[in-house]
C-alpha cells in the first residue's frame, strides 16, 4: 500500500486538534502507511518532539518544516491575512521537489474511515481535488460566484488533494501575493477566496459527503439524498467530517449531532497520546530530528 | 495494573456485537490487561478461534468455558426461559474457584472510557454491583418493587460486577430454578427479575449515568442533573453506555442519538478485527487452546 503523504499546516493553538486527527487517521487506517509533514512558523520545540515521539511510535514519518519568513518578503502580511494563510497554496514550492502528490487537511477535520480511496483518486490533470459544500443553498454559491467573478462552484480549502508538480509548474508565489494586494478588503475566508478566483477552474470537484461533510449539514445532506445519507450511512461511508464554522466541537456548547464522536475522539487522542511518553523504545527522543534544521530549498528543513 | 476479569455470556449471534464490545475496550483502556471469559453453549469452534487471535493479538487472556448440560438436568427451561438466562446468575459456580472477582457485560453495551474505576470498586460486603435505571419513571421502578415483592430499586443486569467468593457462599442453584419454577408466567424479563427478586438487597448501587448509561435517556438523564450531563460530559465521564431495550444500533432506523458511536465502532472494530488475521506471529492459531475441552468444575473448561 502505498504512503500517504499528509500535509498540515497549523500553529501551536492547533495542537490538541492535530493530536485528535492524528489518531483518527490512526485508528481508521490502521495499516496505512503515513508521512506527515507540518508547515509552521516558530512551532514550540516540546510540541515537535511530542508528535515526532507519536509518529514513531505508529511508524508515521515525520517532517516538520519551518517556513522561512524570507519567502514574505514581498507578501501582503498583515493580522487580517497572516502569513499562515500563504502555506497551503505555497506548499508546492516549499515541500521537496521529489514529492508529487500531498493531502492537506485543515485541523478542524476528523478521519472516521480509510483514506486511501482519497489518496489514489486520479487528478486528470487538475491543480488540485478538493469539495464545495453543497449543503449549502445555491444562494450562497451564487453570492461567491459573483463575488470572486467564478463561474464553478465555491470549493472549501480544508481538505486538498495536490498535484505538486502541476502546482510547481502553475502557481506563481507573486501573482498570489497581487491579487491579496489588489483585493485587500473584499476577501472574507482569504486563503479560501483566493483559491477559488486563482484556480476555481483547476479544481477536481469531489464528493463532500464523502471527504468534507460539513459536520453543520445533517439535515441537508440527508434531505437533498431523499433519507440516503442517514448517520448509519454516514458512519459507514463518510471519510472526512469537516467541524468548519465559528462553533467547535471543543468549545463549550456545541450543538451539531456528530460532536459526540469528536469529543470521544479528544479522550482517545489524550490516552494514547500519553502513553505514547510511557512506551518502551520509543524514548528518549531523537531530538535532533525533531528540532534540528537543515536546509531545504527557500525554507528550513529539520530532516 | 491489575487485570480486569471479564465476562461475558452470548451465543454466536452476537459475536458482531462482542467483536465491538472488545474492540471499544481495548481503544479506551490501552495500558489495561484483560482476561476474557466467555461462557457458551456449542459456540462454533471458527468463532472462539478468532476471538482467540484477536485476543492474542492485543495481549489478552481468553477462556472460552462450555457450560455443560448437565447443570440445568433440574432446571425450568424452555423457550421463554432459555439456559443461557442463567448463565449470568450461576458464572460464580462455573468459573474457576480461584476467580475473585469478575465484572459481566451484557453485549449490547459499549465501553467509552477506561474500565479501571469501576473494576476497582469496593463491593463492601455485596454480592453485586450494578445500577437501576434512574432515567425510567419513579411509577416504572414502583411497578417492579410490587411485581417482584422487593423494597429496592430494579436494578440492569445488563453491568454487574460480582465478588465470586461471597455468590458461590450465598447463591444456590436450586433456589434459582425453583424461583423461575414457581414463577413461571410472571416474568418479564427472566434473569433480571430473578437478580431483582432473590438478590435486589445484595447489591451495591452504581450510578448508571457512569457505568450503565441507557442510550434511550439522553434526555431524562440532562433533565435530572439541570443540564450538566450534556453530551461532552457523557464523553468524559460516562464508562459504559447500554443499548438496552428492542432498537439496538445495529439494526436498520436506530434513532438515539449514540448510535452514531456504536455504529462508528462498528467500522473499527471490522478494521481492526480484519487487521489481526494478518498479524505476523498471530497466525497460525493454537486450535487447542481455543476449542479443546480440558476439566473445570461442573463445566467443560478448555483452558
Amino acid at each position: 500500500m502505498d504512503t500517504i503523504h499528509l500535509l498540515v499546516a497549523l500553529d501551536q493553538r492547533y495542537l490538541p486538534q492535530l493530536k485528535v486527527l492524528l489518531t483518527s487517521i490512526r485508528l481508521n487506517s490502521p495499516k496505512q502507511r503515513v508521512a506527515l509533514y507540518l508547515l509552521h512558523n516558530r512551532f514550540p520545540c516540546a510540541a515537535l518532539r511530542q508528535i515526532d515521539a507519536w509518529c514513531r511510535a505508529v511508524g508515521y514519518d515525520f517532517s516538520p518544516i519551518q517556513v522561512e519568513d524570507s519567502l514574505f518578503e514581498h507578501a501582503p502580511v498583515s493580522e487580517q491575512y497572516p502569513r499562515e494563510m500563504y502555506y497551503r497554496l505555497l506548499a508546492p514550492q516549499i515541500l521537496p521537489d521529489s514529492m508529487e502528490r500531498v493531502l492537506y487537511l485543515d485541523p478542524d477535520t476528523l478521519v472516521i474511515n480509510p483514506l486511501q480511496t482519497l489518496w489514489e483518486r486520479n487528478l486528470d490533470g487538475h491543480l488540485f481535488a478538493a469539495a464545495a459544500h453543497t449543503g449549502k443553498t445555491e444562494l450562497v454559491h451564487n453570492v461567491n460566484r459573483i463575488r470572486l467573478g467564478t463561474d464553478c462552484d465555491y470549493f472549501n480549502s480544508g481538505v486538498m488533494l495536490m498535484d505538486l508538480n502541476r502546482c510547481r509548474a502553475e502557481i506563481q508565489t507573486e501573482e498570489l501575493f497581487r491579487f491579496v494586494r489588489e483585493h485587500a478588503g473584499e476577501l472574507v475566508l482569504p486563503d479560501q477566496d483566493v483559491l477559488n478566483a486563482l484556480y476555481g477552474n483547476r479544481i477536481l470537484p469531489l464528493e463532500d459527503v464523502l471527504f468534507n461533510y460539513d459536520a453543520r449539514d445533517y439535515s441537508s445532506y440527508l434531505l437533498q439524498s431523499s433519507g440516503l445519507y442517514n448517520v448509519k450511512w454516514v458512519m459507514e461511508h463518510t471519510v472526512i467530517l469537516h467541524f468548519c464554522g465559528r462553533a467547535k466541537p471543543w468549545k463549550a456548547g456545541y450543538m451539531y449531532r456528530f460532536g459526540l464522536l469528536y469529543q470521544h475522539y479528544e479522550q482517545l487522542a489524550g490516552r494514547i497520546w500519553e502513553n505514547v511518553n510511557s512506551f518502551e523504545g520509543v524514548l528518549p527522543l531523537n531530538e535532533e530530528r525533531a528540532c534540528a534544521c537543515g536546509k531545504g530549498k527557500s525554507t528550513e528543513n529539520p530532516i
